[in-house]
C-alpha cells in the first residue's frame, strides 16, 4: 500500500524528545506518494497516575488497527517496578504476539566501545518474545512469612521455539555469512535446553548453507567481549536475549546506539519498533537524549513494512553520521535535523 | 585444629594439571604444624564411562568426611550435555548444600582485559548456590512431537535467599568500601524479584553501615563493562550469577585467573573450591593450561578453613606474579613452581 498508518507511543522521560525525531526522518525519507499517517497515543507513567490504567483491551483494539507502532520509552522512578513493565510493555508484546524480538549489534567506526582495540562487530541477536521465563506464570505461597516460596516458571512450547528458530535461520541465510548460533543453558536447563537443541538441529538440516554453532549463556557473555567478531545472527531465549542484547548494546556502541523490533512477522498484528535505552528520566526535557537509536528502530520498521530502499537508506546515514560525529556534542534536535537532511538528499 | 584433611577431586581435562599445583601451594603454604592428609576421588568422564556412575550415595558418604574438597574440572565432549553437570557438579552443591557460592574478581596491574583503560576492579559476587532456575524443578510433555512444552521452573525460598543476602550483608561490611548491590529482574520477574528485593532491603537495617543498590541483570551485564570499579559485592540469584560471574571473569583477567567458592557457612558439609574455567579438552596434557584460577581457590580454601594468614599470602604470591609475569610464557609446572616458592619465602 502507498501509506503507513503509524501508531506513535513517545511514553515517558526522554521518549517524546526521541520518537519526535525518528518520525521527522521517518517522513524525510519516504517517498513524496506515501501517505504517512500517525495517531499519537499517552501511554506510559503519567495516565498510570491519572487513571490507574496501563493498557486496556479498547486500547489494544486501537492499536491494532495500525501498521506499526513506534514507541520510545516506558517507564518512570514514580510508578513501582513491573507495573508498567509487565502492565504495558510485556502486555502489548503478548497481546500482538511479538515472537520476534530483533536486535541488531554493529559497531561503526569512530563509535565509542569499552573494548580494547576496535573489534568488527556486526550481529543480531533473535530473541524469543512471548515465551520462557517472560510468560508471568509462577507465583508466592505465605508471602512476607519465613516460609515464602515464590516460583517462576519458565514454558517452552514446540510451536513457539521453531518459529523463532526458523526465523533466525531464514536472517542468518540471508547474511553473507551465513552462522547462527544458538544460546541457552542446556547443560542445567535440561528440559528447555532440550526443545531449544532438538529445534535448532532439526531446523537447521533445512539450511545447509548455514554454519550452526552453540554457546551456553555464560559462556557468551565471555566471547561478547572478547571475540564479538565471531557472531552473525545468534537465536535465543527470552531472558537470555534480554541479558546478552544489552551487553551487546554495551560493546558495540552503547544503548543510545541499539535499536530493536518486536516483530510479529505474520503481519496479523502490527509490529512495534523501539529503541532498547530506557526511559532516562534523568536527562529527560533537556535535549540531550541521543535519537540515534529510536532513528535505527525507524529504519527496522521500514525494512518491516517492506520500504528496504528506505531502510537502508536511514542506516547508511546514521552510519555515515556516527563515524564523523567525532566528539563533538549535539542536542537531541540537531542530531535529528542532519540524519534527516541526509536521508532527504 | 591442626590437620587439614581435604579431598580431591582432578576430575576431567587441564583438572589433573591445575589440581596438581594447587596442592603444591597449599603444602608449601601451611605451617610446619598443620598435617595435610589428601585423598583423591576419580570422578568425571572416565568414571562414567565405564561405570555409568556420575555421583553416587557412598560417594557422598566418603566425601563428607573430608574438612574442604578442591576440584579441578569436570566435564567432557564425550559425555552428553547435563549428564556431568547434573549429575555430579549440581547433586555435589545440592547434597551439600553449597548455598554461598563466592567468586572474586579483582584485575591485576598488568594483566589483560578486554576493557580499554584498566578499570579499577575489585569486587565479589555471591551467587546464591541452591535454589532458582537450577533445582531441575519442572519437565516436559509430548516430547518430540509438535506438541511438544517444556518448562522450567525457578524455586526461591525465604529461608534460602535470607541466608545468602545475610551472608553478603556480612562481606560486604567486612570490606572497605561496604557497598552492596542486589542483581535480579524485578520488574519481570515479578514473584521471586518481590522476594529477593523484601528481604534485602529488610536485611539492609540490620546492616546501617553498607550502603545499598539494586540493578537489573541486564543493566548490570552494562556496568560490568562500562564501570565495573562500581561494584563491591553483589548478591544475586543462582542463574544471574552464573551468568555475570563468567562476565566478571572475562573483564578482570580472564578466566584463567577466576577462582570460586561453593560454600556452607554452617560446616556441616564440606565446602568446595573450584576454578570457574572448565575442564579445556583441547589443552588438556599439554603443560598449557594456567593453574592460577586454582591456586587462587586454594586461597578461599585456607580462608573457609580458618587459614586468613595463609590465605592472604597465597594471594600475595599470585598477584605479585601476575604483575611480574608479563607476557612470557611458563607451563602450568612453572607458574605452580613459582607460586609455591613465593609463598614459602
Ligand atoms: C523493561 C523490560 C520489561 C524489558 C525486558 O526485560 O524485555 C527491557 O529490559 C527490554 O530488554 O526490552
Ligand atoms: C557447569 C555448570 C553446571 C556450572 C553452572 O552453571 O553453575 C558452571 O557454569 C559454573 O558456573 O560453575
Amino acid at each position: 500500500s502507498h501509506s503507513i498508518n503509524l501508531a506513535v507511543i513517545p511514553g515517558d522521560g526522554i521518549g517524546q524528545e526521541v520518537v519526535a525525531q525518528g518520525l521527522k526522518v521517518l517522513a524525510a525519507v519516504l517517498p513524496q506518494d506515501v501517505k504517512l499517517e500517525t495517531e499519537e497515543y499517552d501511554f506510559g507513567a503519567r495516565r498510570y497516575h491519572a487513571t490507574g490504567e496501563t493498557l486496556t483491551d479498547a486500547d489494544l483494539d486501537s492499536l491494532k488497527k495500525h501498521d506499526a507502532i513506534l514507541l520510545g520509552a516506558i517507564g518512570d522512578p514514580s510508578v513501582p517496578s513491573g507495573v508498567l513493565e509487565r502492565g504495558f510493555l510485556l502486555k502489548l508484546r503478548f497481546a500482538f504476539d511479538h515472537h520476534v524480538n530483533l536486535r541488531p549489534s554493529k559497531l561503526l567506526p569512530g563509535v565509542a566501545t569499552p573494548l580494547a582495540g576496535q573489534p568488527a562487530i556486526d550481529f543480531v541477536v533473535v530473541r524469543e518474545g512471548t515465551e520462557g521465563p517472560y510468560t508471568g506464570n509462577g507465583g508466592t505461597i505465605r508471602k512476607g512469612t519465613e516460609h515464602e516460596v515464590a516460583t517462576e516458571v519458565s514454558v517452552n512450547t514446540a510451536f513457539g521455539v521453531e518459529r523463532v528458530v526458523r526465523d533466525a535461520f531464514a536472517r542468518a541465510q540471508a547474511r553473507p555469512r551465513k552462522k547462527l548460533t544458538l544460546v541457552h543453558k542446556n547443560n542445567v536447563l535440561t528440559f528447555a535446553g532440550h526443545l531449544w537443541t532438538d529445534t535448532f538441529n532439526r531446523v537447521a538440516q533445512e539450511f545447509p548453507e548455514v554454519t550452526t554453532d552453540y554457546l551456553h549463556v555464560d559462556a557468551a557473555t565471555i566471547f561478547l567481549v572478547t571475540d564479538p567478531a565471531r557472531f552473525d545472527v545468534i537465536v535465543t531465549d527470552n531472558l537470555f536475549g534480554d541479558i546478552i542484547t544489552d551487553l551487546a548494546a554495551a560493546v558495540s556502541g552503547g544503548i543510545g546506539v541499539a535499536a530493536s523490533g518486536n516483530i510479529n512477522p505474520s503481519r496479523d498484528f502490527p509490529s512495534m519498533f523501539e529503541p532498547v535505552h530506557g526511559s532516562a528520566p534523568d536527562i529527560a526535557g533537556q535535549g540531550k537524549a541521543d535519537p540515534t537509536a529510536t532513528v535505527l528502530s525507524v529504519a527496522l520498521l521500514l525494512r518491516h513494512l517492506g520500504y528496504e530502499t528506505e531502510a537502508a537508506r536511514v542506516e547508511t546515514a546514521v552510519e555515515a553520521d556516527l563515524t564523523e560525529r567525532g566528539t563533538a556534542v549535539r542536542t537531541t534536535d540537531q542530531i535529528g535535523d542532519a540524519l534527516a537532511a541526509r536521508v532527504a538528499s
